[in-house]
């Protein structure tokens, strides 16, 4: 069983395709997960979650009376928290449920210490083991991470581009057989690279690190962008 | 003399005045920046830039020929990069044009691994004599840099909610005097601290640290996102 979450980010920033994900998810029996105000947006898709994690403190108090009759797994997270909401989310996703996988929407955009928030998951120690099963989605990126060790990443459909982010201290990072290819990069200092693509001739390119944790970001233009007000 | 710039980052994040902000500074004799394609959606507003700095590799030979009629200084960023387009823009406003103050439009949304490469700014130690004068702001949030010390942060006005956000390893950080108080906080790994508030009778709050770089992401929330499709 997989998982599909979706937080409280602006539905600006879903793919446009959000609806249908989640009705396809909800078809194969996956895991449908709201997290706080994302539980609300998926009842305004028409889709129940399965399970709902939050403080839901921006709730109105019949809003979370409805998602208290409709939802059969409500988890309400610590005020004084030891982990996020989103965390908390994982660790329920992954230990409870055993899901293989977990698709995360509505991480970005908005306030941008919550989307950092979401994307700093994976420096969380307690979120490590589960962090190479997670991706962030949105209409434009895909956010896959990735622990020490060698690792051929596949060239994901529709996403042209990719990014490779080193968000802590890393150490004899590399990557090869991509266009722009880097060796030997150790740094006490996040960094991202940017910018990168696959070699024409290729579905893959080589990571490898020995120490830290490396986000991809996988992304594509918009077509949008291009015209102006 | 201050100094703006616009980065090439979707027109959607940008605040809903942007035009007017850019208009104001030209008639202060402020210092206007376009970096890459940012240069030309400035022509599009129907400001020509003082100043525009990037490879302009995503620009068609026509735009960059305008471009270059029009703008009176053009730095053209070498493709084997040793600064980002962004952080060559920032040396060259405080080292040549020897701005007060930088703000820059156009950093956030998009590809986030552009994102990414723009918030890490303050990280790439060629930046840290700038980085306390420069401000990244969209529709939603400001961002400003704190280095080791003692700092009175102000309440901005407009922006309720702030996060702080260690963008790499940190000593001894402390949040003193806001809604949600941290003491003495030490960690090898970047973390943030989102959702915080000024306390009501105050105009600011006290931030401390002994080392890293401090991200302060004021934010507030937009009405739309409460409405959904």
């Amino acid at each position: 069983m997989k998982a599909y979450a979706l937080l409280g980010g602006p539905y600006q920033e879903w793919p446009k395709d959000l609806k249908n994900i989640f009705f396809r998810a909800q078809r194969n029996h996956d895991l449908i997960i709201g997290v706080d105000r994302g539980s609300l947006l998926l009842e305004e898709l028409q889709i129940t979650p399965d399970l709902a994690v939050g403080d839901f403190d921006s709730l109105k108090k019949a809003e979370l009376s409805k998602l208290e009759k409709d939802v059969s797994d409500i988890r309400y997270s610590n005020p004084i928290k030891d982990l996020t909401d989103s965390e908390l989310m994982v660790q329920i996703a992954f230990n409870d449920y055993h899901v293989s996988e977990l698709f995360i929407f509505g991480a970005t955009g908005g306030r941008l210490d919550h989307f950092l928030v979401n994307l700093f998951l994976g420096l969380n120690p307690k979120m490590k083991q589960y962090i190479n099963k997670i991706s962030l989605i949105d209409k434009q990126n895909k956010i896959q991470y990735f622990l020490p060790g060698n690792h051929v990443v596949k060239r994901q459909k529709d996403y042209p581009y990719f990014g490779v982010a080193a968000l802590s201290a890393c150490q004899k990072l590399n990557i090869l057989t991509a266009k722009y290819e880097l060796r030997d990069y150790s740094s006490e200092l996040p960094h991202v690279f940017s910018s990168n693509e696959f070699q024409n001739n290729r579905d893959s390119f080589v990571l490898s690190f020995d120490q830290g944790l490396v986000a991809i970001i996988f992304s594509k233009d918009l077509d949008r962008y291009q015209k102006l007000l």
